[in-house]
C-alpha cells in the first residue's frame, strides 16, 4: 500500500518507519521539497521511503496520515490539496496542543476537535481520529507495554474505521483492542484526554504508557 | 470522624451511606433543612446518620465532601460557608458537566477546574480533588472492578492529600492504587478525562469501569 505521512517530526518518522518495515510506500510530507530531516529519513528508513511536499505526498498516499500538530493540521492539509484527499482515509493522530506559560493548552477544545475540523473542510475525505492517546513509539509497538491496554477509532465511515483497524493490527494492536467510539465527534472525547496524560506522564516519569479499560462484566 | 457529605444525588448518598457503614457520623446537607430524600436516607442508613442544610452539615463536618455538581459546588459551598470550611479538608467529587442539546458540556473547562474554583474562592479550606473519573459505586466498592485500576488526588496540602488517601483506604483503596497527580491544578486534567469517560460508558455499555495505567517500566 503506499502512505503519505505528514509531518517530519518524530511521530511522523515512527509512523514512516514502520510502514516501511512493513513493506508499504512511505512519502514522507513536508513544507518544502527537500526539508532535510525528511531527507534523512528517506535515505535510511529503507527503499520503500520517499519524500515530497505535503501535495506530492498527499498524492502518492492511498491512505493519508496527518502527523503535524493539531494546531496546524487544517492548515497543511489544505497545503496538500482538497484533490488529494478525497475519497481516501484520512488518519488524524494529532492533539490541537501548546505550551504557554509552562502551561498545557488545547485549541480547539470541548466544543469541536480537530478530527470534526478535518472532516468538516475536507467533506470528501474519510476521516479516522486514532492513536492521539499514546506514545508514538507506543503507537508501532503496543508490546512496549504490557497488559491488555487499548485504543481508540472515531469516524462517520465505517468501512474508513475498518481499514485502519486493519492497519493497526499490522502495528502489533489486536482487533479487540481497537475500541470503535461512535463518530468522529468523539474525537473530542480523546484530544481532551490529553491534558491527563500528559500529567501521568509526570507521575509515571516517562510516555511509555496506556490505559487499559477494567470493567465490572 | 465526622463527615458532611453536600448533595442528596446519589453520588451523596451512596458516599455518604459506605461512610456510616464505616462507623462515622455523617450530616448530608441540603438546600432545605427537610429535603425529602436526606429525610429518608438518614431514616434508612443507620445510626450514625443525620441530615441538615448545607451550612449545618458542614458545621458538623470535620471533614466536608463536595457531592454537588460542577456547576453549582460553589454557590453551594457559599451557602455552606466560609467558617465552616476554614481548616478543613475539602473533597471534592465533583464534575461541571450539563448537557446541551444531547451534547456534553463542560464548564469551566482547560484554563480552569471546580477544583480550583473552589480553592480559589476557600483559601483556608485544604481542598483535594478526587473520586471525580469513577462512577459513585465504584468509589465506595473498588473490587466491583477488577485489577490494579486507579484513581486520582490533587491538591496543594500534602497532609490532606494523605488523609484522602487514607480515607479512600477505608473505602478500598490501597494506597500504591491512589496516584498523587500534584497540585490543585491538575484536576483540570482530571475534570477534562469525563467526555472520554462518558464516551466509553456507551461503548462499555454501562457506569462500572475504570482505567488501569500500564506502563514500559
Amino acid at each position: 500500500m503506499r502512505y503519505a505521512v505528514l509531518g517530519t517530526g518524530e511521530v511522523g518518522r515512527t509512523l514512516g518507519g514502520k510502514l516501511v518495515e512493513l513493506g508499504h510506500e512511505v512519502s514522507l510530507g513536508s513544507r518544502t521539497k527537500d526539508n532535510p530531516a525528511a531527507v534523512e529519513w528517506a535515505d535510511s528508513a529503507g527503499p520503500g521511503a520517499g519524500h515530497g511536499t505535503f501535495a506530492e505526498a498527499a498524492a502518492f498516499g492511498e491512505v493519508v496520515l496527518n502527523a503535524v500538530g493539531g494546531r496546524v493540521a487544517l492548515t497543511v492539509l489544505q497545503t496538500a490539496g482538497a484533490e488529494n484527499l478525497d475519497g481516501k482515509v484520512v488518519l488524524d493522530v494529532s492533539n490541537p496542543i501548546a505550551f504557554e506559560d509552562g502551561q498545557v493548552r488545547l485549541s480547539p477544545v470541548e466544543s469541536d476537535s480537530v478530527g470534526e475540523q478535518i472532516q468538516r473542510t475536507f467533506p470528501h475525505a474519510r476521516v479516522v481520529k486514532s492513536l492521539n492517546t499514546i506514545n508514538c513509539y507506543l503507537m508501532v509497538d503496543p508490546a512496549l507495554v504490557p497488559g491488555e491496554h487499548q485504543i481508540f477509532v472515531s469516524g462517520e465511515d465505517q468501512s474508513a474505521k475498518e481499514q485502519v483497524t486493519a492497519l493497526l493490527g499490522e502495528f502489533g494492536w489486536p482487533s479487540h483492542r481497537v475500541l470503535d467510539l461512535g463518530g468522529i465527534r468523539t474525537a473530542r472525547a480523546t484530544e481532551m484526554y490529553l491534558p491527563l496524560w500528559l500529567t501521568l506522564m509526570q507521575n509515571v516519569g516517562h510516555p511509555e504508557f496506556n490505559v487499559e479499560i477494567r470493567r465490572a462484566r
